[in-house]
């Protein structure tokens, strides 16, 4: 059971975002702007980061629906998202990606353990200042919404197909949910 | 340096709020209705938890801005956030405040750590649903702010007068700044 009274039978985070609309809405727009506005990343590869940041915290119902939207949005190639997050050195992404991912590592622990040496790395492999920053702040932003989905303990869903709908929706819809689904 | 290109001579977070207007505007929009929207918390009591967070994680930028809001709007009791930076359970502050502080300590390291008795706590201290919810959000959304601003190695000033001059400004102003001193 959740810590405070939650809506019934509402997963994760859509819980706590449907009873405090006020602050719903800067959550959803933060996300909405950083997976889904101009990057040089693409929808696909911030997925992944905010999936591999949210599985190193261990937050269940974050990793599976944003594993699941990354999966959606990489289409024939998905089964890069599972080998990702079971040994990303090892999976069949860009020397960008794996760069990027020890960054987002680093700033899921301490934001202080990033060094001149990660950056000039990743910078070698090809990320740009936008890659870089975005990926520091997906994972900031997924140690905020891990934090929110634990630390309220809200409802975890078990059913494969539940996250697997959900990431279809990610993948297609976005972020910005339409105000009847959230009053 | 900055490991990214910032604006020179522009402190801490806003450094990159000024080069990334799309999530600065969701950035500022959360810490402003969630430190001075409408709570059963007051300002003072929402930027102490807010400095408590940051300095739990050595955030030397999060931890001074918002201790200084916190003094300005504490006014004549200013002396509470010091005391409560340096040990919380011995501070002048309410029992609900210490228990606040306690699941916000607890949010920081890891969600999962706050248990029915945290909560239980909390509520025979007179915290409300609002007041819980709130307090997670604020410690989990600045484990965000504190990694975006370690993360991308922004610019920490050390000039004590900077900060009580940021904090009167946030205690006087808010979050939402005009649009021409970002772009």
């Amino acid at each position: 059971m959740a810590h405070i009274k939650l809506p019934e039978g509402i997963p994760g985070i859509i819980g706590p975002m449907t009873a405090f609309p006020d602050t719903e809405r800067h959550l959803s727009g933060l996300a909405e702007t950083l997976l889904r506005g101009p990057s040089s990343l693409s929808a696909a590869e911030r997925e992944l980061i905010a999936a591999y940041v949210s599985s190193g915290n261990e937050c269940e119902f974050c990793t599976r629906s944003h594993a699941a939207a990354s999966r959606s949005l990489y289409g024939e190639a998905c089964d890069v998202v599972d080998r990702t997050l079971a040994d990303p050195q090892a999976a069949p992404i860009s020397e960008k990606m794996k760069s990027l991912l020890a960054i987002a590592g680093k700033v899921r622990r301490d934001g202080r353990l990033v060094n001149d040496d990660d950056i000039a790395q990743a910078r070698a492999n090809g990320a740009d200042d936008k890659a870089i920053h975005d990926t520091v702040l997906i994972a900031a932003a997924f140690c905020m919404y891990n934090r929110y989905v634990d630390g309220l303990a809200t409802w975890t869903p078990k059913d494969p197909e539940l996250y697997q709908a959900m990431g279809e929706r990610l993948a297609t819809h976005g972020y910005i949910r339409p105000r009847e689904t959230l009053r």
